[in-house]
């Protein structure tokens, strides 16, 4: 049995794609059951790094998702828009579909989840989070069995890459950013990357397998890493953490509907596994009874990464296919299918409790620690580390690290401490610390 | 539809796995589908840590694997006998079978694949590498699109936590190993996993699968840790390096059938993603084209990672026995089987290519440097680093890094060494170092 494909785009990811599947010897024997049937692009002229029939490119992408011999599409063209559409239109047609569009299935992905139970047909998504590193398969199958506890992601490799250079260099987030974009890092528009919406987005396709229900993109608190500062990075190294941009979905204890789902940078423990991932690789770590901790580790974009995450979709449904009797009724394959049925609840930032790194500059004079103290006591706020860190111009840099204080408490007490004028001259920064 | 697990075997990993089918309640819905029917002990009247109907205890071992009422039987006994007849009779009845038993699997693994294939049943066996992180799963799909390369494993959490305390404590291998066996970390009987025989092992069915052939377990050239020294670990340390116990699977650039399969302590790159793997956790490295390299890590032993292990093994058939339809003619699930017709020929060591680390003491005069340098010139070999470290009644220590050099040329030059007693005295310790 030959099962034909359907290939909208062939960029990055559409030319990795097509490369491993029209090079099949020596990967897993499955792929020799797959056939690039069409692509479909923008513009028919330009220059491709894949050798394919002529005849295969068109830019009529509706005349794929409804072609009769195709069975799968795979959509890798990007965007909201036509993207959506195209896929809802595969799955009416009683296709099968695999993406790599987090933008789409963070948005959407109910709706289209809940299209393709109707129509009996499988949507995956593995290359959305993670580029290559499998982490979807693996949350919903291998650790599925395991009662999920915390999804700490490193998910955006163009700001991991700007933090680990930031650490390695000691140099601020402006000149790395740009130097980044020349080298390809960066886009030319980072917003996505560098306000952590990317990051958003992947969490929200995350925390809806882990937990098994639906997530509104909207819920997920996200902080981007352009006011981290090469002190703040540098103050961190010296109390033993490193920054990075986390993406965190945690199940609250006390509730099997309440989860905490938030992206920002955030102060790792140097021993703590997620702190050597530097780079642009990208690293998942699962936390659930009774395994512990796991970590899926790897490159989170690029061409043949990501391809990699695609077709390794593409055999999933093709092994199930493979199963399937055409004749009579289809059984779907519970472990490929995820249209979850209720909204999972996601928990006010001001109710989650974390421990805080915050700097700030004071009056060197004396009694100022003292008050700044009795702010703190009044907030239930407890201080872990208290670091002075030098005097310019009658004012003293403070570095504190508190203990685990509900984020509300911990911003009343901010407040205060901001219109303390007669001690405080100014928060220079504000930062999460992890665990 | 319900399925029926017997359980052979309730001990550290029975346990575990009967409290995960026991409590499916925030776990994957396909457990609600699993029902524990029988489990087989040698002694009834053990106190257990599970509440099970006592009717459910049986010394019966045989009755489990042919009772009718069962559909999947779960080995974890341990042991070659009675464990491998056990799992050959329990397919000959029809049964699918999940175990945890790298001894059996690793050298009667493709007799007993023949069998299930033969019976048209499931052998699965997450659980035998890498305790609880997924790593069979995802080598033999998602990351089974590529065309794999190589496959680095720290797969023996016991010399893993031996090698950690050593390097973190400077201290010797012989009062570290006794400390470990007090603490619970190391069996009564080390050998297994001293020796590198458990990682010998795992990393044969690893190579079977990545590679897609047959192995004989006696071809995995073995060398354990017991000569590894605090000196040896420090010099690595210090020229940048961790020595660690790995096991390496390679495809030979110019075969498709020939591999390089080996367990031995190996000093890692401190920047290298397993040189931070430490205690009794497990990684596994793999690198394949397109993906480049990918790294799952975690526990990689103890009661509720295995069984997480085994219980996902036991998912995954169940979730393809509810696509059957019992009335036809099964097919089977592609991703699910690894019966493979060939052996894999595994080149000898003297053949590989690699960089060595050697410690040797010569004797303190003029001119034994140079002489050193001509007997390595002469087999080819070229050094990276050569560091000399102290002198002590007329003898000077030297620690020398090659460049990559085959294996046997290496041997020879040693060899020549050795016999040199004007200039060397001694040969201390030779570690291959990650290329
Ligand atoms: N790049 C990565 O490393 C990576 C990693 C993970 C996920 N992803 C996701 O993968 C998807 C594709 O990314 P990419 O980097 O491959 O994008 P890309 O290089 O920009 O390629 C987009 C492709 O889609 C085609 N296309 C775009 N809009 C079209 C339209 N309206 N009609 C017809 N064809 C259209 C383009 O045609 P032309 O070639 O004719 O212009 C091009 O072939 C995105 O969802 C992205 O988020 C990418
Ligand atoms: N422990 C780990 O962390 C781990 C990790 C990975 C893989 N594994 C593998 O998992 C398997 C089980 O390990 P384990 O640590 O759970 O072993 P274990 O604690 O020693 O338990 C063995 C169980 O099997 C029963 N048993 C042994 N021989 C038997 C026989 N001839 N007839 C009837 N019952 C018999 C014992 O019965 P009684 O209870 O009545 O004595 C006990 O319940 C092994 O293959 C091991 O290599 C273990």
């Amino acid at each position: 049995m030959v099962f034909k494909v359907g290939l909208l785009g062939l960029g990055t990811v559409g030319t990795g794609t097509a490369k491993i599947l029209l090079d099949a010897a020596r990967r897993h024997p499955l792929l020799e059951t797959l056939e690039i049937h069409k692509v479909g692009v923008r513009s028919l002229d330009k220059p491709r790094a894949v050798d394919l029939p002529e005849a295969c490119l068109t830019t009529d992408l509706e005349a794929i998702v409804t072609d009769p011999d195709i069975d799968i599409v795979v959509e890798v063209i990007g965007g909201l828009e036509p993207a959506r559409s195209l896929i809802l239109e595969a799955i009416e047609d009683g296709k099968h579909v695999v993406t790599a569009n987090k933008a789409v299935i963070s948005r959407y992905g109910n709706e289209i989840a809940e299209a393709a139970k109707k129509a009996g047909v499988y949507v995956l998504y593995e290359a959305a989070v993670g580029g290559g590193i499998p982490v979807i398969q693996p949350l919903q199958q291998a650790l599925g069995v395991n009662r999920i506890e915390t999804v700490t992601g490193i998910i955006n490799g163009t700001t991991n890459y700007i933090l680990t250079r930031m650490e390695s260099e000691g140099g601020d987030f402006a000149p790395i950013l740009d130097d980044a974009q020349k080298l390809g890092y960066a886009e030319a528009d980072p917003t996505a990357d560098v306000d952590g919406l990317d990051a958003a987005d992947k969490i929200a396709i995350l925390a809806s397998i882990a937990f098994g229900g639906k997530i509104r993109r909207e819920d997920v608190f996200t902080e981007g890493i352009r006011n981290v500062s090469a002190s703040d990075v540098n103050y961190a190294k010296t109390l033993g953490f490193v920054i990075k941009l986390l993406a965190i979905a945690k199940r609250n204890d006390d509730s099997d509907t309440t989860i905490q789902l938030r992206v920002h940078p955030t102060l790792v423990p140097l021993n703590h596994p997620l702190a050597s991932v530097n780079d642009v690789n990208n690293a998942v770590l699962v936390e659930g009874d009774p395994i512990g901790r796991v970590m899926l580790y790897g490159p989170g974009a690029g061409e043949g990464p990501t391809a990699s995450a695609i077709v390794s979709d593409v055999m999933a449904i093709a092994a199930t296919l493979h199963m399937e009797s055409p004749a009579e009724e289809k059984l779907p394959n519970p472990l490929l299918s995820n249209a979850y049925s209720d909204y999972k609840t996601i928990s006010p930032m001001e109710d989650l409790e974390s421990r805080f790194y915050l700097r700030l500059m004071v009056k060197d004079k004396p009694g100022v620690i003292g008050h700044l103290g009795d702010i703190f006591g009044q907030h239930g706020l407890s201080l872990e580390s208290l670091v002075q860190i030098g005097l310019q111009d009658n004012l003293a840099e403070l570095v504190i690290v508190t203990h685990e204080v509900k984020e509300g408490d911990f911003q009343k007490a901010l407040e205060i401490l901001k219109a303390s004028s007669a001690d405080v001259d100014s928060i220079a920064s504000v930062l999460r610390v992890l665990g």
